[in-house]
């Protein structure tokens, strides 16, 4: 089957996708039956380029690649004047699949949130790395997508394209999730990482990190655990049955831990990880985020670096841990195929 | 939908579901709409019970509890003089999915290797945890199932229950595995962590963990790697697409491991473990059980006692390990369970 796919937002998870796309397409002929069509491609800083008949993906990477704007991509350049809002083209483009690819706002899930609702609302499929949706609006949106329906997917909200997702859902099938914790935010691992084996202080770990572009230069959402909390509210909304909202829980994060306390954990046999979990607690979910001196016999103290982990407790299995990327271009770009594929091996 | 299913097979695994089902049939209606009667119990050991119209579960749990054959269950009694061999029960039997669940043979793969291949004959989907078909005659089976347009699921044969196939077949789509390692032992995992953590000698070691019934009186298969090479066998036919036999490949095991090599390792910031591999090296594939002294940066080196895991090298994402339960009652039960829920999503 060939699915006519729309882009909005094409920043570093885009381009990754298409990429991907370019790199892999007569394997995924061959091996899955898919095929892929770019109709669309809008980015509020870079431009829109739509092309009813399919975009040449390694073009456009090439015109990307060098700077230049998607508005002078091509034939779209004599459709757009004055230029239409992102959420009108996705309304009126002809596609089978919306990829909600733009910039995370925690706060308000915008403008993320309008172009998934219209999206579903104009009968199209939408799969999603971006965590403001599905932390603030999950229920409403899933809801809309099963009266349309339509799927809302979003494997790389979490874990970037490591599969939790569809390891929860297809994997532990008959299980009972009882609780989910781990290690959501690589940033924070990887300051508590250089703290232990250098032995540097807090400050210096997250200069380190700031000039290997892991933290940004407020490093807010990530030392403070703004961004492992959106995350363990999307599992806890998605995976546990809650309905919880970022706003309602204050997670705890790292900048109060010193090389010294580390040091004691350590001769202890443990170490601090900054840990997300959540549980279902007599008929309630309780979520949160903090800091947690582990023994090391605890498969989480194994995540070093900018590595993520989950481990679900589960009544049939017990624990199972799943490690891998939280973060990269190709990693998250394969998340958007990985969501792209369920949807088609779904339909098939 | 409802599933007629025949039980081939009524050891630890074969109950573990049975309680599986027994206890989660609610559950299953409610949120898989996934209904089940078993409609015979065969066991060359605790005899046979045919019932079309479903066997009582709760009943037939206590009255196998209670030592009874299941020659003396129920109406089935008058059905069976004399006894019919269990092929020729399959053969007959009105089912929809057959649970092949009898002793592993890794020489002959028999008798299962006839069950399988008779259900599939006569139109039976087969789900199994038993290591012999899976590892010596996969493609066959796999070829006759897709000509039956049936299926053929093995979950349980690698990890129990922890879902690996499904993780690598539904979770990594779109990837390519360049390399599957592991710990799929958790008889010699166990002694090796007893090793180090308390300073035991191996033969110590090995004395605890028959004594725990960890480890059998002939410990061969599991010490040698014969256990840990049948389950990398399946991985290299079944994901990385190879046509190995297990008599191919000489495992090396853990029985030159001293607690010297164990404290040496260990001082080097290294800990040793039964690694089993597989790889494609140059259109061919590489696989292999062997002892290998890894840092304690690998995440395989978390992996304690009698837990296995898996790291998967992949092409997009990078290394992803996911460790949990390697057998077990329920673990193992419930990945018969998980295969015929897979089976019940694709018929929806």
């Amino acid at each position: 089957m060939k699915y006519r796919i729309g882009l909005v937002g094409c920043g570093v998870v885009g381009r990754g996708f298409l990429e991907i796309l370019a790199a892999k397409a007569e394997n995924l002929k061959a091996k899955h039956g898919f095929e892929a069509k770019i109709v669309a491609i809008v980015d509020k800083l870079k431009g829109t380029a739509v092309a009813p008949a399919g975009i040449d993906i390694k073009k456009v990477l090439r015109h990307l690649g060098a700077g230049k704007s998607l508005d002078d991509y091509g034939p779209a350049k004599a459709q757009k004047a004055p230029a239409p809002e992102p959420v009108d083209i996705i309304g009126r483009v002809e596609a089978d699949i919306i990829a909600e690819l733009t910039y995370t706002d925690i706060k308000t899930g915008e403008p993320a949130t309008s172009h998934i609702r219209k999206a579903l609302q104009t009968g199209k499929h939408v799969v999603t790395s971006n965590k403001g949706p599905a932390a603030l609006h999950y229920r409403e949106l899933a809801g809309l997508a099963a009266k349309k329906k339509r799927q809302f997917r979003i494997e790389g909200t979490v874990m970037s394209g490591t599969p939790i997702f569809t390891l929860a859902e297809r994997g532990f099938a008959g299980n009972e999730i009882r609780e989910i914790k781990g290690i959501l935010n690589g940033t924070t691992n990887f300051i508590l990482t250089k703290m232990e084996i250098d032995g540097m202080e807090y400050a210096e770990a997250l200069a380190l990190a700031q000039k290997l572009g892991y933290a940004e230069a407020d490093p807010t959402a990530d030392v403070e655990g703004f961004d492992a909390l959106a995350k363990v509210v999307i599992l806890s909304n998605v995976l546990l049955g809650g309905s919880l909202k970022p706003t309602e829980i204050k997670p705890r994060g790292i900048s109060s831990i010193t090389k010294r306390m580390v040091g004691e954990a350590q001769a202890e046999g443990c170490r601090y990880k900054l840990v997300a979990y959540t549980r279902r607690a007599g008929g309630k979910i309780e979520a949160g985020v903090e800091p947690r001196k582990l023994p090391l016999s605890d498969p989480l103290t194994g995540v070093m670096g900018a590595q993520n982990a989950l481990t679900f407790d589960l009544d049939l299995l017990g624990p199972v841990t799943i490690q891998g990327a939280g973060a990269g271009k190709l990693a998250t770009g394969d998340a958007i195929l990985q969501d792209i594929l369920a949807i088609h091996h779904d339909l098939r």
